[in-house]
């Protein structure tokens, strides 16, 4: 039997790490590290700091080549299942290669595995493929808390609710009615710029709680172009981008 | 100048803890710790063993009772408006008598500070009364978080939105057609039982990190009966509930 640890280790400040999460990842006999990549080395570099400083030397760290997600002729989330799927062979043959018999396995997922991540889904193939496994989630801070954290906002205004959604979603489907609070996520196209700008402010945030960190915020008109130039300036720069908004309609219910 | 520090600490066990939650608590002059009634005298127990394991003698703690609110005769948010006066009045006292020369204060939030959580509005309220103060928010795992990961479940299905919510809003208002997936809070009166309970799956816990967590899932049709009994029961055993669920629409897109 495989114990899967999907374990949340925010977004990329070591002290993001909950006492919880430290202990998971010392309990476990292997932890697989993904490499993304050269453009996101980043990322599996903040996963081996963590490593080096918070895990005794007795867990096996193994680093490991995540396949890429191409884009399917078909549909987006054709080439979404596909790539799962990819990813889900490798995770096997990495646990069938270090652990043959069984044993405890760690994951370092960035921001939680409950939002926008595939780690469940993953773990799901391997399990309806036959493996043994059982998955066991750590949460872990999100960009969403950083992102209200940093910009000493609430997400909600008194008593209203708050939609997480994503870029894709907000292009295809407009600004629902029902809310005037919107947080995006995963958004590569400034997806914000297909809204009319009145009466509305957001909040933008990238590289949350690491070194390169960018914030800016105002009337969506003005600061929009100002975050479109931001983004081009800072993916020139690292190679990557992550970054993550709230959108709020100031001509919404009057509530604080 | 008063720097005060809202410092998420998660729901209940001592591990949801970050590094930067604790290194916050440890750099504070000041530790305000409410009491919120002999009924919820377990949620100042926690806070109080959290500053017995993890913060140095150095800081002062000073525990305060917090005002209750009261139901208001015209409307619900007029009477959050003047409990949220009350509380405000209330940590201006406590930091005037114990740091009249300013200093850095701390203040130990349930779950998030952004997350349907007035501090930051009763902040904003002292420095409109003149106070020189500068809010400061560490993030710390939320409900929202910890339901996904003791049910093991994404919040998200691939590529949805979600929309988190209040048992108020959702009472007055329904479920909004734009989403499949709605998380809600501050339920005190199992609002599901409102909604047509058919092809919907629930995902409810309480008292989450607690020794005394609950969870049930399934189906709506039958298990919001088993919900509506297990809080009844638990209510009188705690003398308080705390509790979230998720909503799923069974016939919504298939999209994992």
């Amino acid at each position: 039997m495989i114990h899967l640890s999907l374990i949340g280790i925010g977004t990329g400040d070591p002290e993001h790490l909950t006492l919880q999460a430290i202990r998971a990842l010392n309990r476990a006999d292997l932890i697989l590290l993904p490499r993304k990549g050269p453009d996101k080395s980043d990322l599996a570099e903040l996963r081996r700091l963590i490593c080096a400083s918070h895990v005794s030397a007795d867990a096996q760290v193994v680093e490991f080549d995540l396949p890429q997600r191409v884009a399917s002729a078909t549909s987006y989330l054709e080439s979404v299942h596909a790539w799962h799927d990819a990813v889900a062979s490798c995770w096997g043959k990495m646990i069938g290669a270090h652990r043959p018999n069984g044993g405890t396995v760690a994951l370092m997922v960035w921001g939680d595995p409950s939002l926008y991540d595939s780690s469940l889904r993953i773990a799901e193939r391997l399990r309806s493929r036959g493996l043994q496994l059982q998955a066991n989630v750590i949460p872990g801070l999100t960009s969403l808390q950083l992102l209200a954290a940093v910009h000493s906002i609430p997400l909600n205004t008194l008593g209203a609710p708050v939609m997480i959604t994503t870029g894709r979603h907000l292009r295809n489907h407009g600004w629902p009615q029902a809310v005037d609070t919107l947080v995006v996520m995963l958004d590569g196209e400034c997806s914000f710029e297909k809204l009319p700008p009145q009466n509305t402010t957001i909040y933008w945030a990238a590289y949350l709680g690491m070194p390169q960190q960018l914030m800016l915020c105002g009337p969506l008109e003005s600061t929009g172009p100002r975050i479109r130039q931001a983004r081009v300036a800072a993916r020139a720069e690292h190679g990557w981008i992550m970054d993550i908004y709230l959108l709020r309609r100031r001509d919404g219910p009057r509530a604080h």
